[in-house]
């Protein structure tokens, strides 16, 4: 029998999925299980996006050019353009899913055994990426009692080495909903500019911010060359499962190479690029609506977490996930617990294991993260199991 | 600026894609422009698919299962065991495109560094998928004196070295026409088996055979573990955009692994899958149809070339491609050519230099890749142009 790859086998499987074999037990058990582990909103898709797919007018489901349809990356354009992000069609290259513009983006920017800089705790996945491309990731950790902030400068100087080639951040972030400032994005500014290193900013959670407005990298001034910024039509229309994202940079050159990646797998979802396109209609009310309602669940979820003994959860600022430190020794075994051996009045709840956001072994062997994508009485039933289950678990 | 990577610069532009630039320009001049270029049919998607696409019933386009949607898996199965290729769902992974089962496989199968040997023409982006997974192309030359039938076995041997973990094939082939036999895939059996290598078949060409029947590698005998097969929706429903392929393998371990570059990537795309899902219900009317047009297109290619003086071309068997060697020098020049001075009675035609699905260089320069995509009438036309030219070219 032929041997598989070390690549395959370094390959992490997904912290988020890998207890879904215990969720299906509990169902089978007859427990219904509360789903915080997955950023699967319960939101609607827009009425727009389903008109368009209902009313689908085409003879042949064709490829797209290989960086997308013309006329969905000049929507795109105008999108960014009222979003104070002024870019042009070319600076945009439709992906399928964000996943495959971080893919892309990796592999056009670095080579195998090329390091990568990222603050940890951070979305699991760029593992995934980063193993698919060769890459190191060095982890550079924030911390809970910072409420995840940048670290500072100093600890990424500290880092850098001559295999360094970028930093990536998540912004919102996911898994700890920290919205980065124009400040600490400056000071990434000033590290990519010195050390030559191009600047990946995952922005997918852009439209879910709490009181604020989020900074794009693209508006960093001085950086046009190193900066990549990731997007996904996933999150923000509530279309997962439309597989549409893109890339979006000013550097010809990474854009023309990132296209040699996107002409050999031919071209991006049509029917998606359908979806996305007729999304980019949809009206301010939609999101005003879903703003209010994530705003409202991440202030019960919270607010709940710190009135639990021994929980203490940094209140996120944007995005749909937060990351609590619970009183246990070990959260992974615990969740496998809340899976396997408990329920009250007939409900449990399943949350990500946050040790699998981090990249240091041992660094957050307590903690969960938490996605609130479920409506209020729900997620109050989520936190009831949640209080009952650690006084158990702790007794 | 920080510098792109190795692999990015090595990552090869599409062959087929290339002279787009020279065709627009003749399109902007009012030159009609005949693409067979290109494997976009013109053939209608089923009813079927376009039907089930606008009756869709959800509220949110929501992720699937990593590996695909477990009910099209089933159809999956049970569409491969009616055409004599028992498998079971959990044999399949759905994938986004033929092209993603192809890198999977790559990265899952083969390490940086490691040789897959390719009987060369074939089909290009099998380079891009190699350079993306470091990995070393091998080609075995299939001559056009032969008909592109497989070299012997001998051939293979003289490749085959430490480093050689697997051998790809393309059945029917693009971009050859050619179906391999049963006993040329016997061949292949005893050659992985004897070295312990993996066997890539690309069978996104089942559906179109002229005349006689495909023999799928996952009925050669003994080397289950050894087999991946490549299979898409796209070209057998005239839906490539749907970018819906699939991994069939019966080796678990490879299966499980593939699996972890599919978490990373979330899932396959949702609204394609609805698609492809609904494909499976095509009345065999549809099949039989295009089978009868396309025949009908390539007896009139085939027919047409062999009739230019110093024109070759073997009669394919499947697919709906054909390679023609031309009495020219230089087919990549004479391709240009065509787009950028030559038109008559207001058209021109464009093909694919096939220069670009061989690896040995040197091999093709003479030799054209048709894609008899088109119409009969079209098609008439295109041969008319291309006979006129070569008269012209030459003098």
């Amino acid at each position: 029998m032929p041997q598989i790859s070390d690549k395959a086998i370094q390959m992490p499987e997904s912290p988020i999925r890998k207890l879904v074999p215990f969720a299906e037990d509990a169902k089978d058990r007859g427990v219904n299980v509360f789903h915080l582990n997955i950023g699967q909103p319960d939101i609607k898709t827009p009425e727009v996006v389903m008109e368009a797919i209902k009313n689908i007018d085409r003879k042949v489901i064709e490829y797209s050019h290989s960086a997308g349809y013309e006329s969905y990356r000049e929507k795109l354009a105008a999108y960014y353009t009222n979003n104070n992000i002024p870019v042009s069609p070319e600076h945009i290259m439709i992906t399928t899913g964000g996943s495959e513009a971080l893919l892309f983006g990796m592999q056009v920017c670095l080579n195998p055994g090329d390091e990568v800089i990222i603050p940890e705790p951070f979305y699991a996945n760029y593992n995934g990426f980063a193993a698919a491309s060769g890459v190191n990731v060095k982890p550079i950790t924030a911390r809970i009692e910072d409420g995840f902030a940048l670290p500072p400068a100093q600890d990424f100087e500290k880092l850098i080495t001559a295999k360094t080639k970028a930093i990536v951040i998540c912004n919102p972030a996911n898994p700890t909903g920290y919205v980065y400032s124009r400040e600490e994005l400056e000071v990434l500014r000033d590290l990519v500019k010195k050390h030559d290193l191009f600047l990946f900013s995952d922005e997918v959670y852009r439209e879910f911010c709490y009181g604020s407005t989020p900074f794009s990298v693209l508006n960093l001034e001085g950086i046009d060359e190193n900066v990549i910024m990731i997007d996904s039509v996933s999150k923000r229309y509530s279309m997962c499962g439309a597989r549409i994202g893109a890339i979006v940079t000013k550097n010809k050159s990474l854009m023309a190479n990132a296209l040699k990646f996107g002409q050999a797998r031919l071209s991006p979802p049509t029917l998606g690029q359908i979806a996305g396109e007729a999304a980019l209609d949809t009206p301010q009310s939609y999101f005003d609506e879903v703003q209010e309602e994530y705003q409202k669940r991440r202030d019960i979820v919270v607010e709940r977490l710190n009135n639990i003994e021994g929980v203490i959860c940094p209140k996120p600022k944007g995005a749909f996930y937060a990351i609590a430190q619970l009183p246990v020794d070990n959260a992974d075994k615990f969740c496998q617990w809340l899976l396997e051996e408990f329920s009250h009045e007939g409900n449990t709840v399943m949350f990500a294991p946050a040790a699998g956001f981090y990249s240091t072994k041992g660094m957050g062997e307590q903690e969960i993260r938490i996605a609130y994508v479920l409506n209020e009485n729900d997620l109050h039933k989520a936190m009831d199991c949640l209080e009952v289950a650690l006084k158990q678990y702790n007794s």
